[in-house]
């Protein structure tokens, strides 16, 4: 999805050949770079400015914090979900070809998908995937509040997936909470079928249920079950 | 739900009547004043050691480390979800209400939530919560598979949900992005209404349904949604 301009972008003043000339771009991929590789926490502007080979001041041309940062690194991740229009197999698989959409550009920057939660985005990237998303649940037939609720559950939950995900990746493969394409879930099984059955009948009964199929398998059922619950609500 | 006991528990040894026997519960207590007040990132063992006037040495008979230390914490907040029995209303409405008190207890806790994500947890307060989930479910004539993964999704919607609250409450409320009871929703549909209409069509048109409801509303469509979708995977 195309970017909308930014006409009031200042122009760099800075024309030394050594150093790259600042701008929004050049700033927010840096500070992507750290995020990448250090997690959210690790972002500051001084960081940013140091790799940058820059003094943080100089950086208060382009952002105005670090949260006006954060939210423009989100953007630029949410700006590469490709938009997806009616499809052959129907309006439901189309949103749950959005929303893997989402989740695979989120996972491209670990840990950005933390700003998504608790906020309510006027930046283009995530207003193009809501207005994607609403157009394909209006052609599905959904009347109007369910579809607007139910976008907002499916940003929710896509958001909560791609964390999930940059958790897990900074957490050591031993630990016993591991949870990846490569959980153990042999050990997981076993550990439901060992816990006493009076007291967990489900648990014990449901172990290989419950330990069946791997994150991309949960992720598109609970899409589904959404897509599918909310087309109820008319 | 009741802890299961810790029969492994390690006794403490100071018996000087200054300072209250540490204890498991004594720290993990200490540990969620911390997060309450100055966030998960806040909490140390170093900074929980101050609290109770010790040295973090004293604190890894107890807990291994800071990760064990924040499982417990998550445990004793799950720990307080009220049990849900059939309800009358139906299985669904009891699903609703059993993951609303999830939600509420983790509310009491705000930035714990953090750590359900990303986690598979063997902690009983969480255990008893999937268990008394899945025997709704299955009360609700649901095949293993589709309630397995199921409660997988209710879990994660309902954490985060709270990891949202738990955002919103440190932002400070003149924030534009500020997402919260008190959110300003008639200043959103005017910014979606101002939107330009042939770029976001769905958007401009729907912008009082998109900022109809609070969050309790949003929180249990969302609920519903899934639980009337995963209904039909049978």
């Amino acid at each position: 999805m195309a970017q909308l301009r930014d006409p009031d972008e200042p122009v760099s003043r800075r024309d030394r050949p050594a150093k790259p000339p600042l701008s929004r771009a050049v700033i927010t991929a840096a500070a992507s770079e750290l995020v990448r590789r250090d997690g959210l926490d690790a972002v500051t502007l001084r960081k940013v400015a140091d790799r940058l080979d820059t003094g943080p001041a100089s950086l208060y041309v382009y952002v105005a914090n670090r949260e006006d940062l954060l939210d423009r690194m989100l953007d630029q991740a949410l700006s590469e979900v490709p938009e997806v229009g009616a499809d052959p197999a129907g309006w439901q698989a189309a949103l749950v070809a959005l929303f893997s959409g989402m989740l695979a550009a989120l996972d491209r920057y670990p840990g950005i998908a933390q700003v998504g939660l608790g906020s309510v985005s006027r930046a283009p990237g995530e207003l193009a995937i809501a207005e994607n998303a609403l157009a394909l649940l209006h052609a599905g037939g959904m009347p109007d509040q369910a579809a607007a609720w139910a976008c907002d559950a499916l940003l929710l939950y896509t958001f909560a997936h791609a964390v999930e995900h940059a958790i897990e990746r900074k957490r050591p493969p031993t630990a016993p909470q591991h949870k990846s394409p490569d959980t153990d879930y042999r050990a997981l099984r076993d550990y439901y079928q060992s816990l006493p059955s009076d007291r967990f009948p489900h648990l014990t009964r449901m172990a290989a249920s419950l330990t069946t199929g791997d994150d991309t398998d949960r992720f598109e059922f609970g899409l589904d079950a959404l897509i599918r619950g909310a087309a109820q609500f008319s």
